[in-house]
């Protein structure tokens, strides 16, 4: 149906970021990436925090573990046999090393997760990788972990990881969906779709994947993938059932979880908030149930009548997760679809509900955040943000933009980013993205991109006005550089280098031009930063007797209030 | 160096808003323009804000002069030779009634202004087609019009705009910045612009051309403009001058003003508040002046150590303006070019003087609004507003953005739409688009439709924060589409329908998808509304009697609270 892209190339780091390059920041016993932008004009190289992954991996082979020897240091893991048995029949050929990865996992003697090592007290190294990754004390990052305001999901079968944490003392960060769907794209795709995302700055990725042969894609994506990654369960056990959501039962979804934990994933959305009795409270909605997982719950709960079953069984999901660190990210089944039902009765209840579930999870150790909408509009935005901090007990909260109207599918990219820079700027951690094919089909190369970087915005807008110790040294470059006519500096400082310095070529394309002290927007003559080079110039010499001779005879007009 | 464009055609209309139709809604002795979208499934047409202007007029005859016999009967106005005496040599081959049209113009034998009229208890032509445009009682226009909070753009040599009107208790509106420069673009595609950006939304245009042939574009612009036209008049000044600010005169600066008042310029941007000792408080600013009004007359101000002669000859201007109803937008020629400098000294300094000249320009019956920044990161925006409300008497506020930060070059119309939707939402009355060419060349075709659709998602969502009485039908009208699974009505009801249409084609072209109850982000087993539709049949069918057993059993659990 669609072509296949080649993988990602290494190469593909010095196209997408010319001037840039790889390095590591040692410290701490960890060995942390960030991505240095090289400046001309004597400034400084410019560190950004880097998500890209390690560089000249063969995708087949997969990524360097580099947590295990930390999870194996601390002696508390034994291997397993994986309880998921493909049937050969629907695998597709698989080199060597994975098909051998795939035959064994690590399980917990005990409860091995972030939060249980942060409660006893012990910097993990992926505490401090995440310390230096931050610029933070360890010490601080620990004391999040431990107060379940702040989550390092890393499950101890994805070695491949580079710490990061989701937190709202932290940078807020952002996650991209991809995954296939029955009518749609391959496996060769999503992993590419995975290492294009983290290219462009994803922090995390899910795989949303409802077609076939979801989980040895998720294999190929977990083996390759230098971030946290989540996923839906129920999706899969839908698949195992044939589709029927009345088909579903406990034992089918356990199984999965089980089988999901063994691969590696990071973290489970589990819509064990979407409660029967809050089912009925949606019937008069505008657009009823807008989350897969709400309405394939719902369609359970109705045609069992009976609760759902990941609320009842919940404290044996909590079992199973702390046995292999895998985090919560407790769904929002009940999200609104639209502006007409933003924070209505049914969103509430079941946020309500997820608070319980929080604090239950932390009984058991296991790191915890809460999902969050959908469709919101502006006014009605930090509401949902007090009643979570109020209800959640601070649980990280990861919100699906918020939307901010419902009239412009196409570009739901912006409409959301509006809404996710100042929910994140309220408090929010995570950012989920949304492309500009929300609503509309799924989203390719182009759209993935684009709604990393409108989420790139958003989240580093939110940094600024959270005040992110880090985050206005970047934009002051960028500035400082656009002001000295470093054109080259501008460009490569910002979030898509070659996309900004193809809009400037579009109209001077000559070489010379990155030299002038203007752009077409204005030409020579009305260039207001070079106008002001030269009001400071004559500020400063000619005008400096002047400028005395003013102050001797009515220094009062400078005060402020004037 | 570019190709030309075709003309706007009447039939684009059509191909951008398919199942759209203009029609007239009639009342108050007006016929004001509506878009009507028609809706399948027996719903009722949605009416749309429409600024495509009329429709199937030759460019070269210019639009019906609609507002012609409105300000004849006011009998207080005479016809005047124009000023503006072309050199033959510099023109470029007229048509003859447009050349006509150049020689005389209307001058106000009194107070022609919007405001007189409303200050003296008179509901004018143009209010009530305000107040029938946007679902307002007329009185309640005239009352915002006359207390100052609204302006209604209106000269009287621009007889072709539908009057609209900005202020703070009405919809929210954008502008679009057109115009050439000395490097790029010419007349027709300058007039193409005008009309592609009021097709796809923009409430008035600016007219910021530097280039050749300044005063012959704007005259085409205007003739075929039915929304107000803005500009910056010291730009045409100082192409008079051979572009030293330092030769600038306030002779020459009036002779601008009266010369593109007889033209039809709505209204003017004037730098009057920036005073010569704001200038040092930006001569530690990282990005120093970044408006050219405000660079090139403070280029002057030091050139000649001199109070800004647009501030010293203020009342002599609103003498100009008064006479044919030429709307101030006091400039902010200071205005922070980085996260570094928001909300400085100089910023503040020239906002309090714009107070001040915003009560001076009451005096005379001339209507004011205030321009804003600029590049705000976001817990700074509201103190713009609120000092702009207290300090300029609530004016309406119109600001560029703001950028909330600067590290996206070729994503501004992003980082800006987020700053402009919470202005807007805090009470900003106009927001003036970014495109995402900003600091970087031009604004194409392209970059002009990018730039407009993200500002009427951003005016959008602010109107429904807002809470304007009109603003959710349509995100209601759009969102029961998408439940109900009527596809053509959800891409028909986008701000851009081709876009969202294309979009969803990309993985289902067959015309059959568009009957689908799924799409390809999730196919037909994993589509939530398609699962909710069917969890409402059951809760409505099978499960009533169930859902009343539950009632019976346990009612109290649907109490909000639980």
């Amino acid at each position: 149906m669609r072509t296949s892209l080649p993988p990602l190339q290494s190469s593909d780091f010095a196209s997408a970021f010319p001037s840039s390059r790889k390095v590591y920041v040692e410290g701490l016993g960890v060995r942390v990436p960030v991505r240095e932008i090289a400046l001309s004009g004597g400034e400084p190289p410019l560190r950004a925090y880097d998500t890209s992954g390690p560089q000249g991996c063969d995708v087949r082979e997969g990524l360097p573990a580099v947590r295990r020897e930390w999870i194996e240091a601390r002696g508390d893991v034994v291997e397993v046999p994986r309880s998921y048995r493909p049937a050969t029949d629907d695998l597709r050929p698989m080199p060597p090393a994975l098909a051998a990865r795939m035959r064994t996992a690590l399980r917990g003697t005990g409860r091995v997760t972030q939060l249980h090592y942060a409660r006893k007290g012990i910097v993990t190294p992926e505490m401090a990788f995440v310390a230096v990754r931050e610029g933070f004390d360890p010490e601080f990052v620990r004391s999040e972990v431990a107060r379940g305001r702040a989550i390092i999901p890393a499950n101890i079968n994805h070695p491949e990881i580079e710490p990061m944490i989701i937190g709202r003392n932290f940078a807020v960060k952002i996650n991209a969906n991809i995954g296939n769907s029955a009518v749609s794209s391959s496996i060769e795709e999503e992993v590419e779709k995975l290492r294009w995302s983290t290219l462009w700055g994803a922090d995390t990725v899910m795989d949303l994947s409802t077609g076939r042969d979801i989980h040895e894609t998720r294999e190929w994506i977990l083996r390759n993938s230098a971030v946290p990654i989540g996923t839906v369960p129920i999706y899969q056990a839908l698949e195992k059932v044939g589709g029927r959501p009345e088909d579903l039962t406990w034992e089918v979804y356990r199984d999965t979880l089980v089988e999901q934990a063994e691969q590696g994933v990071d973290y489970f959305t589990v819509h064990a908030g979407v409660l029967l009795r809050y089912i009925p409270m949606t019937a008069r909605r505008l657009t009823g149930i807008v989350s897969r997982g709400g309405s394939i719950l719902a369609k359970w709960c109705l045609a069992h009548h009976q609760e759902n079953f990941t609320y009842t069984h919940f404290r044996e999901i909590c079992e199973i997760m702390r046995a292999y660190d895998v985090s919560f990210s407790l769904g929002d089944g009940l999200r609104p679809g639209s502006i007409a039902d933003a924070n209505d009765e049914a969103q509430f209840a079941e946020l309500k509900t997820q608070g319980e579930l929080t604090r239950i999870a932390w009984e058991y150790d296991v790191q915890v955040m809460n999902e969050g909408p959908g469709h919101i509009p502006m006014h009605l935005i930090k509401e949902n943000m007090e009643k979570q901090l109020e209800w959640c007990d601070e649980a990280p909260f990861y919100t699906l933009g918020p939307l901010t109207t419902d009239i412009a599918p196409g570009y739901d990219h912006i409409t959301s980013a509006i809404g996710a820079a100042q929910i994140g700027w309220y408090g929010t951690a995570m950012l989920c993205y949304v492309t500009p094919k929300e609503h509309l089909g799924l989203p390719d190369r182009n759209d993935v991109k684009a709604g990393v970087i409108a989420y790139k915005i958003a989240a580093h807008a939110a940094d600024l006005a959270k005040g992110h110790p880090r985050a206005q040294a970047w934009d002051d470059a960028l500035s400082k550089a656009r002001f000295e006519f470093r054109w080259d500096d501008q460009f490569n400082l910002s979030l898509d280098p070659a996309t900004a310095r193809a809009f400037h070529d579009a109209t001077l394309p000559a070489d010379g031009a990155k030299l002038a002290h203007f752009c077409s927007m204005c030409g020579p003559k009305f260039c207001s930063m070079e106008l002001t080079q030269q009001v400071r110039g004559m500020a400063e010499s000619g005008m400096a007797e002047k400028s005395r001779e003013f102050l001797e005879k009515g220094g009062a007009i400078y005060i402020k209030d004037t």
